[in-house]
């Protein structure tokens, strides 16, 4: 029985979810990969840090997270440490980078990273940040490391777009992306097609939790031109960053324009694309018309689509479906097992 | 550079572009994963067969076919050997099933199939057949065996059904499955819609090759109960055969069902499902009627999607676009690419 010990910087909604799965199925993944995966360390911002090279409580872990909404002071594996000295000090096998989203900078996360690669280890990331901001780098140390490095949860949560385009479109030439990946955008612009005013939906959102206290960085479309930066350059090999896409948001958006649209049987949605023009990748975040028969007209809500065109197999389509956070949780899950079959060790 | 020989049983449309695509990538594919991919074997039903395990002219086989409608009975590697001599004596390393579908049997492709399996040698099939009436027995033979049996191109052409569920959603149980899975009702069903006689519809579809010559295998849900079944024995290890669903073709509806769902809001599809009730399997076909804002209401002509349940990803959609026999080509070439990478030979 090998050991996989890993460490977790960031215990929020996504790594609680994770923990919970991993504790759920710790026994399953003893008996189907030979492997125990003990959780040596987690990080958190504000709500301390524990360390335990034998690995730490995890069940009292997330315990401790919903009874004090922090890490319990008096507990043996309590520590001080932040983020940044776990990963460099600790003896982990894998880095799970799980801290809050840099929109701007994808920091500090990418350091996170970039010392686990650095010190040969692996590393997985729900945070696009770094995906979205310093993808070849990190692919490139990791690959010169001969370590692991996923992101599947950085798109669409745990449903497969990266696993499935490196694991199942082998040999394919990704030639065009397209995709719906904002729930905010899409509840906004069902609410507004409703015929309600802009503030009120807003409001509606926010306290149903679709909407950020701070909606522009959904509305103004840069969540998603961070999700085409990962999309684009991990499937396309586009080394571009949010800033550099062509980006407009559905803040100018007004419910004549939905109405009209809906008069010809379209549907307005901030889509995502890339393409290459002049041999040169070209991401774009805009609203755009839809045909009401197509696929896209129907992802609805916190539902999402990415459609990949290749050489090889056309245009195929994978659509998540009503995502909880429990399915935020397996992404990271997925990415754990892909280390587990995946590496040498 | 090691070296794998394959055998192909039928060298029809599919086996063509099968054929015609590891030509493309034959370097690739060394390159790559540093594997001389040789075909030693092609056996057709009535237009000659090639052997030679130094490996056959590939290239002048696919233009023989083109040219002649057969092989050169001239060439050195022209043989008389049927398909089922071939699986069981020439000397190959993964053995291609691309045989007509024989849709209340699979025979002779699971006889094909367990030769090369009770041979040692790896197996693939484009042939759904097997995967509808004898899938635990072949999977439970490659297991014994320990060789790699694949079948992705049986549902769906090459777009990842099997493998995104085997490689990408890792420990998950599937409970659920639906789809729209033949395209033939598909098209009689948008045809008959536009107020199109039956008949009319039946021989405009056969000019334009949507229908078969007898298109009852198609209309009275056969071909769909075969694909569900080999979706439910995979996914959900059924173990059922297409006589045991629930079955209803399309050959009742009639144009004013169709008018009248419409007046709904709402579009009638050939419905493949599969669920758990009192813990059996249960297959179904049968026409429903979808919300027209459902994805599935959007899968038109020869488009295709299965829809994935799980405990651990909720419910996960995949469609294919208009594919073309590439596609059909591509679903037995990443077959071929999971065999070199999972086999340990």
């Amino acid at each position: 029985m090998r050991e996989l010990k890993v460490a977790m910087l960031g215990f929020g909604n996504a790594g609680r979810a994770f923990a919970e799965l991993l504790l759920n199925k710790k026994e399953e993944i003893k008996q189907a990969y030979s492997c125990d995966v003990k959780v040596v360390a987690i990080a958190t911002g504000s709500r301390g840090s524990l360390v335990n090279v034998a690995g730490i409580d995890l069940s009292k872990a997330c315990r401790d997270m919903e009874t004090l909404c922090r890490f319990d002071t008096d507990s043996r594996d309590y520590s001080e440490m932040i983020s940044m000295e776990i990963a460099d000090t600790v003896e982990y096998d894998l880095l799970i980078e799980l801290t809050p989203l840099a929109i701007f900078s994808g920091q500090p996360a990418i350091d996170h990273i970039k010392a686990a690669l650095n010190r040969g280890k692996h590393a997985v990331t729900a945070n696009k940040g770094p995906i979205a901001w310093a993808f070849e780098d990190l692919r490139r140390l990791a690959e010169e490391q001969g370590v692991r490095f996923y992101y599947e949860t950085t798109v669409m949560d745990g449903t497969p777009v990266f696993n499935l385009v490196e694991e199942t479109l082998r040999m394919c030439r990704v030639t065009e992306v397209s995709g719906i990946l904002n729930s905010t955008t899409n509840f906004i612009l069902e609410e507004l097609a409703k015929g309600k005013d802009y503030d009120a939906v807003i409001m509606e959102g926010k306290e149903r939790g679709f909407v950020e206290a701070d909606p522009s960085m959904d509305v103004e479309g840069w969540d998603a031109a961070a999700k085409t930066a990962a999309l684009l350059n991990v499937l396309m090999g586009a080394g571009i960053t949010p800033d550099q896409m062509d980006r407009k948001g559905i803040e100018d958006i007004t419910i004549e324009q939905i109405r009209d649209a809906e008069a010809r049987g379209k549907v307005i949605k901030l889509l995502c694309r890339g393409t290459i023009e002049n041999g040169k990748v070209i991401g774009r975040v805009a609203p755009e018309e839809i045909d009401k028969n197509e696929l896209s007209a129907t992802i609805a809500g916190t539902s999402s689509v990415v459609s990949i065109t290749t050489d090889l197999m056309r245009t195929i389509s994978i659509v998540e479906h009503d995502p909880g956070i429990e399915q935020t949780g397996f992404g990271v899950f997925s990415d754990l097992i892909r280390v587990i079959v995946n590496s040498g060790k």
